[in-house]
């Protein structure tokens, strides 16, 4: 049997509303944390934590000086090059030796905003990360940085969603995303 | 009276539609102006102003070092704690202290370019503030911030269009919009 | 002939099918090099040949502290006023003056990461340029950034697709692509 021409009308509204549902952004937000900076990461986690709590998916990509403030504080890996170790001891380690951008003051703009933060009932870092691995924000972590840098997988922290990746994966993620932001 | 089967495909269509339609951003950008820098904040103006003229709806949510900008250069505000006090005097009081995030070298840089500016016909950061507010540009301002450095509702500047608010009311307007950037 | 109600209906979705795939983003990334760092300018370019591997249409807005590093390392300009001499003293000519923004340590960070990419096999700031150029990612160049610091459209480097344009040109691109970043 034959198709009408309205019928022949709809079998094409189909297919093309199919193809634009796919190109419409998802519900997500993409965060490419390049900075190492106290202020600036905490300003990805308010947001990322704030959107998740939006019912927004949540991807961050830590990438360049964004990379160290995800090493484990505690854990020590061996086995570095002389470059490596250099990185390793000079960048900080982890939440606790992330700084201010502005007004570090040799340290002590920092240790002020902290104490202030935790006067204000403004979470920590470190309180951020729980609470965005409880929500299920998910975290990349830039590989081409780690291997620059000297920083091995075994030394990153422990974090249900994480994922070492390439530029690619992030340019995915964030295509589809509605907001996409670089801190 | 039954429904045909191309009728009922025609329902289908007209609510697909309408949900899409939602889902797609309106003519809108939304920028987080999280840097105190003059070179940063004047490049958030010459965009939101820019996108204005061309008949975008504009959002500046501003934010920790962003915030002190928007102080009023003249109110005096009393009962203020110590650190309140210490966050008052260090940081800009508004537009006239704002200064560049490179070649400052003790303030000459920074005069320099606003000299500079005034020459090549550039509109200042004040000029910038009164043609965003006639534009009907929205300001957001995050209490957050405010709260940390101690920063009451009372000495910010007049301004038609602003808003005091947190980060999801930015998410939000963000969310919607064509164009999203942290500055 | 009368049109039936079913086939006004059609001819109704038809037109807003038309709006809805105009209103779609392209497959597009714009991206603002606002800064003029070695590392941020570096990541710009490798999120942006990332993204035309991936057969994304790339732009990248050259603005304030980002238009220096287009500029041609061996061509000298004359007839310049005394702001523009300074300007073009103090800021780096092209990719080879182009610093690190953390870790410079007079010169000797930037070195050694310099040396460490080399070993690492990851492309240079030069070999970056040639990339994108092969690979059809289009450079605009801030005109007001350019009128600012003194530089001529002559001191610029030779690339394929070089616009010289202001802010309006750039948010036309944005508005339209799925992905936007102020670096």
């Amino acid at each position: 049997m034959k198709k009408t021409g309205i019928e022949k009308q709809v079998d094409e509204f189909t297919s093309k509303l199919e193809s634009f549902s796919k190109a419409l952004p998802e519900n997500k937000i993409a965060l490419i944390v390049f900075s190492g900076d106290l202020d600036r990461v905490l300003a990805a986690f308010i947001i990322a934590t704030g959107a998740s709590a939006m019912g927004m998916d949540v991807v961050m990509f830590f990438t360049f000086w964004g990379t160290p403030v995800l090493r484990d504080k505690k854990r020590r890996v061996g086995g570095k090059d002389f470059m490596g170790k250099m990185f390793g001891t000079m960048l900080p380690k982890g939440t606790d030796g992330v700084k201010l951008s502005k007004m570090n003051m040799g340290g002590m703009g920092t240790a002020m905003m902290k104490s202030l933060m935790k006067k204000k009932n403004v979470a920590s870092l470190d309180q951020m990360l729980d609470l965005a691995e409880e929500m299920g924000v998910r975290i990349f972590i830039c590989e081409m940085s780690m291997d620059l840098m000297g920083f091995k997988r075994e030394e990153m922290i422990d974090y249900k969603n994480l994922t070492f990746c390439g530029v690619a994966k992030f340019l995915e993620e964030a295509q589809s995303s509605k907001i996409q932001l670089f801190i």
